[in-house]
């Protein structure tokens, strides 16, 4: 009896182990946006940056316009937003995660600028790859919407 | 001396095949996005959409907008461009598709709208996905350039 269970136990704990991992890796994508948000929202761009992957071979699409390379993109960032008052107050939303491979996930969002005198918002799809320092951004497509 | 030649064409063949395969979904992609592009041209919006997931879960991003469903976004393009003036001509470039799993694709690209007085354009970033009945979007972000 007791010999019996021991599979059936394992299966369990096998399952329970291959169900609780994408969560686990969702849980850590959300973390990043979260921590990227949180420097963003202390005027601290390169803080904003830390989820993107540092290379050249990051692609960022915003509007009609690819940016590639992690440098460019911070330059574009603080060459855009060059002071509190323009950056405001970011809000990352409606965040959903979908991993896609073992190190591979896609992510969709809304993002809002709340600021004193105007509100622009839109919406992102970010690709996310897993390295050995964890979840960064290679791909982050970004649009406004048009008021 | 024969013998020993068995397994080494044979690995020479099976990375044939794994090297033929993407390239054959890969052109198998981008027949899809010039058919639908094609579609579009002869004036004809469904047949543009024939590149799309025909189900309530497409999901369509655009701008500040997520749209959801096959028929909701058909109705939304029709709406938005009601005869071949307003359609102009249609080009897709820049077509980079990149498969991510073996149902799975992204494809970025850009757009233009070649019209008599403007030309609107911008960037995609799709998500395909390899069904019986062959390779569809499942999910689309389009952005326009800011002018």
């Amino acid at each position: 009896m007791k010999r019996a269970l021991i599979p059936v136990v394992l299966v369990m704990l096998l399952s329970t182990m291959a169900q609780a991992e994408p969560a686990a890796e969702e849980a850590a994508i959300i973390k990043v946006l979260r921590q990227s948000e949180a420097g963003w929202n202390a005027g601290d761009i390169p803080a904003y940056m830390n989820s993107y992957w540092r290379s050249a071979d990051l692609r960022f699409a915003s509007g009609g316009t690819v940016s590639y390379g992690w440098q460019p993109v911070l330059d574009r960032y603080l060459k855009r937003y060059p002071d509190q008052k323009t950056m405001g107050h970011l809000v990352f939303a409606d965040l959903d995660v979908r991993l896609t491979g073992p190190d591979h996930a896609l992510v969709f969002g809304s993002w809002r600028l709340v600021r004193a005198n105007d509100e622009p918002h839109g919406l992102f799809t970010l690709v996310f790859q897993h390295f050995d320092a964890g979840w960064h951004i290679i791909h982050d497509h970004t649009s406004s919407a048009v008021e």
